[in-house]
């Protein structure tokens, strides 16, 4: 497997490099991919790795996905939505989808038609998912969805969008289903795609629903009200996702910062020959060490089907902050430059800061770890 | 002389918070505030406060400039390069100017006719202000110029620019001078209008220099070769001037978040009503509470002229670092909102990073406090 | 008053410096100073100085305690308790005493014959002053007082101690009182003399008082009910207390590493020469000019009578997670030598520990700062 | 293999808490521990695990080793000298020994007969060995030794003391070589066991070597002047001895501070209940499970012979950077009584502050970290 592993790396890395890369400042202009990369990277098999082939995936598994998170980065372009796609969105139709519907949205998936988003959030609503206000009404065979949702990755360019919304007249978390809802349906409308600090190529959009109607085949699982269920199963692998790309990103960030700190004199002499600099660099470089052999444990245990919510809550929060110290610290080796868009360490740093925020805040982390302590 | 500051306080305070703020996002589209607001600051007496009456300035003291900063901070639009503008280039004039320069210069800085701005970092050279490549050879009369400046706070919309650069054969800081150039000169250039994290409103220029000529009457100072002897004179006040702008910044960063935390709820009751937001902004109004006692008190020993080089050092790198931990503290109890460019928080996050780099990296201040123990 | 208080820091030097720390070794081993160091105290005037000249105070202001407080860490013989004698335990007395109380115990607090200590905290209480379980029964003209307290300071040697303790049948605040309680009273016992990490040359007792009788003249105070009240009164003087004792011991700190670094060679030259020990000590030196900039803040406030409990709280914890932090990168300095009991900076590491709990937890700090956000 | 590392574990954890910690106390007063327990642990063969069988050993691996340390921590009685002694000096021993020394000293050490030390520091050198001043001159078939250490770990009971000592003229890290030194021997003295701040029962001692007379064929090793290298080959092990204590020290700090707060009450609940009580053990927690995670790493890469330099270095001094912070984030939590001797927390705290120390101070890991780089 790992001369398959191998084979993907360099794959996928030449797509970022050559395909990706040189479009991210125009993608940041414009705040999204093009539409057509979706389809390139299809055709590559770089979607859906870790579905199954008879559903049109790579018929790999978590590895293959991390394979392609860490060259995502390492690539240095952040904007392709496939963490989401891939990594989150497929596995949920994957996991709850009824014969019919994995068979219909999983090879348009893995081949670039169809882009995923899973739409949780909204306006009012944070880490608390019992408050969501978004409701689906029965209505003959139908579901009638109405509501608003923000923070959405892949919003503006999706197809299918994952909704979490309440079915059921209860209040809390046992009222809330899982609902398909295509972006082509009547009532659906997109709204900003937000402006941010960083992440500029990405598309991460409000999304209205108005009246939508779809039939209530698209309910993704056996039943309503088990939504909230659905979401904590994939948690794990959605933090390890975050975990890995922090990992990957920690190793990014140190390298480009080696590379300037040898080149670049202060003073008549490299900034690496300050002691200073040293030390940082050093502290940066154990950070990485061990943020990758924790992180290679965690998706040893995700693989061997371990992996327990607390430990994936402790890579997500902690992995994350350690990006952004590391991002901080590298930063400031850059001088001036560090603030500068044009240099990758301030995408670095600027891109690092949601982390810490999505999938769960990094304090949502920690309650989740005390309460199995 | 308290009436006196009060009173400037509400002008200034009416003046961003009305004229300025409206327009940030327009100026942060177009990378530079409005050329017409710079004259609408001299009219209402706003520039140049700490410059003799009979220059055109207010007439006033540090603590003038230090009203008008903290006032700027406070009314959430950063963009007006006045301090850099009032507060360190009418001062070179005003300190080594000739008589005639500054008759001619500063009553229409005071007025905003005049924008100002000073060049010493190049490409290449960072803090290290020694390895300048700037040239003025003379000839004849005049001084002919030749180099490239880089990261020009008020690089776009400049009149004047105090630029340093090396007269002599030396190679050392003995070599350099200050000279101030107007920009209607042959031979002036504006480069790019930079790209960065933050400040989107405020800009940031590359300045070009080939074969510029100015008479030599020009030159600020003396005599050649005192260029490094002014820098080092000033920076006490710069560095003093970006440790009011943290202890401003921190004190607003934690009055939004305590507004934000009491009114959104998550789980059922506010953010601040859970015990890590309440500890986080305990700390954080700690920390306001100790950085307005310390600025205010090097404010006084300023207007008693005894701000040292160190104590200015230390001012400069501890209250910047705190104004970027308590950005990114508070930021983080926005959650996702937070991140989105339309939230204050965000851009106060953003905006706060150069701090620990301009007007000499943090580093730099350690150095400088280092060689004084 | 300048004058004045230089005299009292000469005065307060000598004392310590001479008749103290040559005797810190003996009395770390003893776990307690020599009673008569009291009496000497007493007879230089340095005891009670804050306490009117009428009551055979030194008539002066908290200035002067600051001023005691400070050489007594300069001359690095912190065993005498005379911040809690003179800094809280006469406060009490003088500020809730009848005119015979006052008269009675002052004048020999002053002197050194009387040992002061006050007894809050119990076996199974901390912060939480609301669950004391020691009683005061009235019987005839008496009170009968049963309880334990721990960790009290000076419970070695006191002859006098302020109990706190409920007097009525309520639960709450409202039901305690404070009580002088003789230690010559038959049912009170001092029990071990507690080993700590560090402060070995401070007793810290247990104490215990079964069927203890006192008259009912011995209750402090007004009226039953009100020492939940006493203690908040007094709280903001016992924390800025803490606050000097941490500022001077920062300055202490550095003094004692700048020195030791700049002596000691590895790798052929000064510690002090490598980048690394330049920094931390630019870093630890600015939190010292830091630390008084705002300590001499506070103290003039509480002159002024304006220091109020959220700014004393800000004080207490940020000034003690400061000294500890400055006294766990100086340690590093030394190497080795730095863990070795014999080498000040070793006391100064393990004293600063207690600091960030007693005087009310920092996290109790926050709690109190929060509630008025 | 896992059988009998779990059998091992079993009976290292029942000698530790039956037959050392009830000791520990009076270890602590006396400053060393019994010389019989080191005959108890090699009777029951926990000393020299990974010696091969044929010298006496366990015949294990450093697997064996580390289930040994950790169970050490885990019993909370830390003061028997057995990492010093089965971890490296016996290592040295086998790896430089002759036949000969290897047959005499392997099978005592084993069974605790002889208790070994090495004695690198010098008054005046910390982690710069190449100042070395301790000299050993040929004299007829003899070595004289001349010199004094300090700091050395079971320095008060060793019978066996490899000597690090200048034998050429050199200066530099060639003339540095390693030589056995029996404490029988005339000239051989030792000085004060040293006060500590914490590790109180661990003997640390000065060793003076007044014209110690040894035969030339106690050197250890092929040849002169090697001695540098021979330390460098052993340092990512004696490293890594540290990394595996540090993590041990969090997971036993956490423990019983989760069980300390979850019966102890504060303000009518649990203090667990509060929420900075969750967040700071869920941040210690991730601590720990990171620490294992890397640790383990570490032990598999050292099994396989991949542990390098850097490697090893990250892990000491992050691991016990790690140790000391967990250490002072749970003593807070027991308020008053982390302070206190008697509590474990408290010599947790104590204990740990040294491992940023010795083994080369963590300064001098990021020295050698940024070499790498």
């Amino acid at each position: 497997m790992d001369e398959d592993l191998d084979a993907l790396s360099d794959l996928a890395r030449r797509f970022f490099e050559k395909e990706c890369a040189p479009n991210e400042d125009r993608w940041a202009r414009q705040h999204h991919v093009d539409r057509e990369i979706w389809n390139r990277a299809g055709e590559l098999g770089l979607l859906c790795l870790s579905i199954p082939e008879e559903y049109g995936g790579g018929g790999g598994t978590f590895a293959h996905e991390a394979v392609v998170l860490t060259e995502q980065v390492r690539g240095m372009s952040p904007s392709l939505g496939n963490p989401v796609h891939s990594g989150i969105v497929a596995h949920y139709v994957h996991a709850y989808g009824t014969e019919e519907q994995k068979r219909h949205w999983l090879p348009k998936m893995a081949s670039g038609e169809v882009v995923g988003a899973i739409a949780m959030t909204e306006p009012g609503t944070g880490s608390d998912l019992q408050g969501i206000k978004t409701k689906a009404v029965k209505d003959g065979d139908d579901y009638v969805l109405n509501g608003a949702k923000t923070f959405i990755t892949n919003g503006y360019l999706a197809d299918l969008v994952i909704v979490a919304c309440k079915t059921g007249e209860g209040k809390g978390a046992d009222a809330v289903s899982l609902i398909l809802v295509e972006t082509t349906r009547d009532g659906f409308r997109r709204g900003r795609n937000l402006e941010k600090i960083g992440q500029h190529g990405q598309d991460t959009c409000e999304l209205f629903f108005d009246n939508v109607r779809v039939p209530q085949t698209n309910l993704l699982g056996a039943a309503e009200g088990i939504g909230f269920i659905q979401l904590m199963q994939q948690l794990p692998q959605e933090r390890l996702i975050l975990g890995v790309i922090a990992a990957a990103a920690i190793e990014k960030t140190v390298e480009v910062t080696l590379t300037y700190t040898k080149e670049r004199e202060a003073f008549g002499k490299p900034i690496f020959a300050f002691q200073n600099t040293q030390f940082t660099l050093a502290e940066c470089d154990t950070i990485k060490t061990i943020a990758w052999s924790f992180t290679d444990d965690c998706v040893a245990r995700h693989l061997r089907g371990e992996l327990d919510v607390p430990t994936a809550a402790k890579a997500k929060w902690w992995l994350t902050e350690q990006q952004c110290k590391v991002a901080d610290e590298c930063l400031q080796l850059f001088g001036g430059y560090g603030y500068m868009a044009e240099y990758p360490i301030s995408k670095f740093y600027a891109d690092a800061r949601i982390q810490k925020i999505y999938g769960g805040t990094n304090e949502i982390m920690k309650l989740i770890i005390s309460r199995t302590l």
